[in-house]
């Protein structure tokens, strides 16, 4: 079974235990994971190193890069372990995310296409070792990824040493999809010659030399699933609120009957508005995204998207089930890329996407945060949707009007910290409705954003900012003094609503 | 002499006068302009339409499009006449900056790589007249641009129709500059094909249909001279420290010894920082820049820069004096291109530009403030910073430390308006020294920020206000109700300081 997978015969000799593997980190080295949103992560070598460390008492710290979050609980058990120095570009762990907030954890949140060229260009130091999921390694030496490519091709490219993670419980049916393309160094580079969705420009998996493989491990287990919600009476608006909107692009000749190629940031909202398209009359879609979760496939299995480009899978338990006993059927329909060219704004610019993300919080100018609650607290980080939003023909901001059972809400007078300026936010979509900001000046954008996008319970409150703030005047007015007070009032006062206001209605 | 430059004979009975020419536009329409910091802007028609509203009386507004600033007093003259409604992508003019700030005029502020894709999707509208300063129209129905190409090789191709001013004044030497390639549209174009900055990848000009052209207006008025100001100690100062930087990263590898392409965003302290090249050790630069200033032109003459790609000169009515009589030195070491290239992002991130742009003010966590002071007002727009920024190799910011004779840091706990977010921004440098946030977490950057860039009168302010935000904790971690404390205080008393603080010392 293992050679089988194990085809390098040069290779054969270096199977070792994840604990032998572990054991050759030490303290202050740079690790590459594979890993993307849960997908193809390194599972075993880091766990067996938290558990090393947690055994020997040993002092030992280590910069872990990836390519965006982990699963299998891997940022959790290494967080735990307090083994994690310097963290990039992305996560999604309870544990980790405590750690970063309480500043244990350095962590830098950074586009997801950005990492690959400072590891390329060396600004970011050595990486000791990558260590990367695979399910096979073919005769001439390509690495052969599992459910994800991530950052593992320029890990493998620049580490001193790699290790593979041979999974044998993920499907030899994955072999084939996989298309991985390394542009050369800034300054010395061709063109990206992709100018299609399904075009295939590189090689079927990550080259690699033999004598730089310190060590093959196997495992056996499959990626995370998905924890994925399904979609609610809001999200559902909020899909048949945008759905509307690209039809109407569509009569004005903005956009190709088959609209243009979609990306959806990863999360419940986006998979959802995902969804909305099964209802519609769309049909020849076309998906170049990074992650591709259960409602791609289920737009593939309705004949409503052609081809599929992304740099994951991240399914939930049973869909993921479903493609892996399926791929038959999928296979001449996806293809998994590096992030680096899922994420490459010459790519998205080219291809003129259509950008779908997932706001925390939106202000009346259309300024978006995506990452830090109450302006300081990190979620996850900003992962694609500024690679994606900057470059994309249209940028889509999705969000519920409000959160906490309406102690918050996503429309505010500042967001409490910028991940994506007012420059780079085309669209913005709530169950309220849609604000089309294409054209339109700041002052336009607040009464539309304000009237389209808000919930009732906070509109006159937002009205009553704007117009205390055209007394001040200014290209952007604002009433600067009190343009964070409602996410103090809810640091306060656990709502954003003004009490006496509200009563008095 | 007209008929050496109007070469088409088919346009030969196309010459009006200005007034002419003015009487064709149109309450509500959209006009767009060729310009570009000053440089190549039309300058007879826009002004003969403003005389015209005065002298008549009549209620007219118009949508104005450029390629960026306008010189020759024609955004002050346009905005005086009240004939502007909507403008875009950036401007630099005291009158029409005022009616920004009152909200009379609506201004969109772009990232100037991204008019000409609205434009060319029709998102924007329509565009009436597409009115556009030329040297020459040739036998084959190319216009040939003067100074600056901007967005006139998309307005003339979107235009229902087209005004050239002819100008007399500007010196034939220019033909042969231009280089004009316009990408097909999104989803159908192909890779752009330029991989070096002295690379001709389009046509000597825009072609136009001579059915599409209403009327030509001959002038003779050469452009406005740049009103930068010499470099002083301080912008001196920021150059050294940068020209230091940039040599240890030449020293460990992560810049080959003649650098990498150059862009510099426009004004005094970029040009200075330009400037400190003449008494560094580096030769055999290149420039891949919107605006070329002066100090490009005092650069190729020290035999500093081998190529300049841009989209403008603008210069000192003494550089352009000689620039223009010693064209026959220049021509082979300068490529004008429309803004679309000059600032795309495919380009910018192939050919790995160092970016250096001005900054208003930045944070403690490294987001810059490029355009609203004390977050309202707008200055000038966001212009190309955003293009570089985001897609360059090293993302470089400068600033002076203070403003105001003190009473305004340039260094904030949170930038009043954010225009390049933490994810955008690698280096920060002011007179007191230099940052380089790549690889840094958000608490590494205050301290490093705090300690390398702020003046010494602020930096026990902005200590204690890092201080006090870490008790709140996060990964960006700020005290928000003081947020913008340092902008209201301004506002109130005229200075950022804390008099308490100040005097206690």
């Amino acid at each position: 079974m293992v050679w089988e997978r194990l085809r390098d015969k040069r290779l054969h000799d270096k199977v070792v235990q994840a604990e032998e593997a572990a054991s050759w980190i030490e303290d202050g080295m740079t690790l590459g994971l594979s890993g993307f949103t849960r997908a193809g992560d390194a599972k075993a070598v880091p766990i067996a190193l938290a558990e090393r460390v947690k055994r020997e008492g040993t002092k030992l710290s280590v910069n872990v890069y990836t390519g965006a979050s982990l699963g299998s609980e891997v940022d959790a058990i290494m967080a735990e372990a307090g083994i994690v120095r310097k963290r990039l570009p992305f996560q999604a762990d309870p544990v980790m995310r405590k750690k970063i907030n309480s500043g244990e954890i350095m962590f830098i949140d950074q586009h997801l296409s950005h990492t690959a060229e400072w590891v390329r260009s060396g600004v970011l130091g050595d990486i000791d070792f990558a260590i990367v999921e695979a399910i096979a390694v073919t005769e001439d030496g390509f690495i052969i990824p599992t459910t994800s490519v991530g950052n593992s091709n320029v890990f493998v490219e620049h580490a001193k040493q790699v290790i593979i993670e041979l999974n044998m419980a993920q499907p030899m049916a994955l072999e084939g999809l996989h298309d991985v393309y390394t542009p050369g160094l800034q300054g010395e580079r061709e063109p990206i010659p992709l100018t299609a969705v399904d075009q295939r420009i590189g090689q079927i998996g990550i080259p690699i030399d033999p004598a730089k493989v310190k060590g093959i491990v196997i495992t056996n287990q499959l990626d995370s699933p998905s924890t994925i919600v399904e979609p609610d009476e809001e999200t559902a608006v909020i899909a048949q609120h945008l759905i509307q909107f690209l039809r109407h692009e569509v009569e004005k000749g903005h956009l190709p009957p088959n609209l243009a190629p979609l990306q959806s940031g990863i999360g419940s909202v986006a998979n959802a508005v995902f969804n909305g398209f099964l209802q519609s009359e769309f049909s020849d879609l076309t998906v170049f995204s990074e992650v591709l979760q259960d409602a791609v496939f289920a737009l593939i299995d309705a004949g409503k998207i052609a081809f599929a480009s992304g740099c994951s899978i991240t399914l939930t338990a049973e869909t993921m089930k479903h493609v892996m006993e399926n791929m038959h059927l999928y296979r001449d329909k996806l293809l998994l890329r590096s992030q680096e060219i899922t994420n490459h704004p010459e790519l998205i610019r080219r291809l003129g996407l259509i950008a779908i993300n997932t706001a925390l919080e939106v202000d009346i100018y259309g300024n978006v945060n995506s990452t830090n609650v109450l302006g300081t607290r990190m979620m996850n980080g900003i992962g694609g949707s500024g690679d994606f939003a900057r470059n994309a023909r249209l940028a889509i901001f999705v969000t519920k009007s409000i959160a906490k059972n309406g102690n918050i809400s996503s429309v505010v007078p500042f967001v409490s910290h910028v991940d994506h300026t007012e420059h780079d936010v085309d669209i913005i979509v709530t169950e309220q409705g849609l604000a089309d900001l294409r054209g339109l000046a700041p002052r336009e954008r607040a009464r539309l954003i304000i009237e389209k996008c808000a919930h009732p319970l906070y509109r006159d409150q937002l009205r009553e900012y704007f117009e205390e703030a055209l007394t001040r005047g200014g290209h952007t007015p604002h009433v600067l003094e009190k343009a964070f007070s409602w996410h103090t009032r809810y640091a306060q006062e656990g709502s954003m609503l003004i009490k006496e206001l509200a009563s008095s209605r």
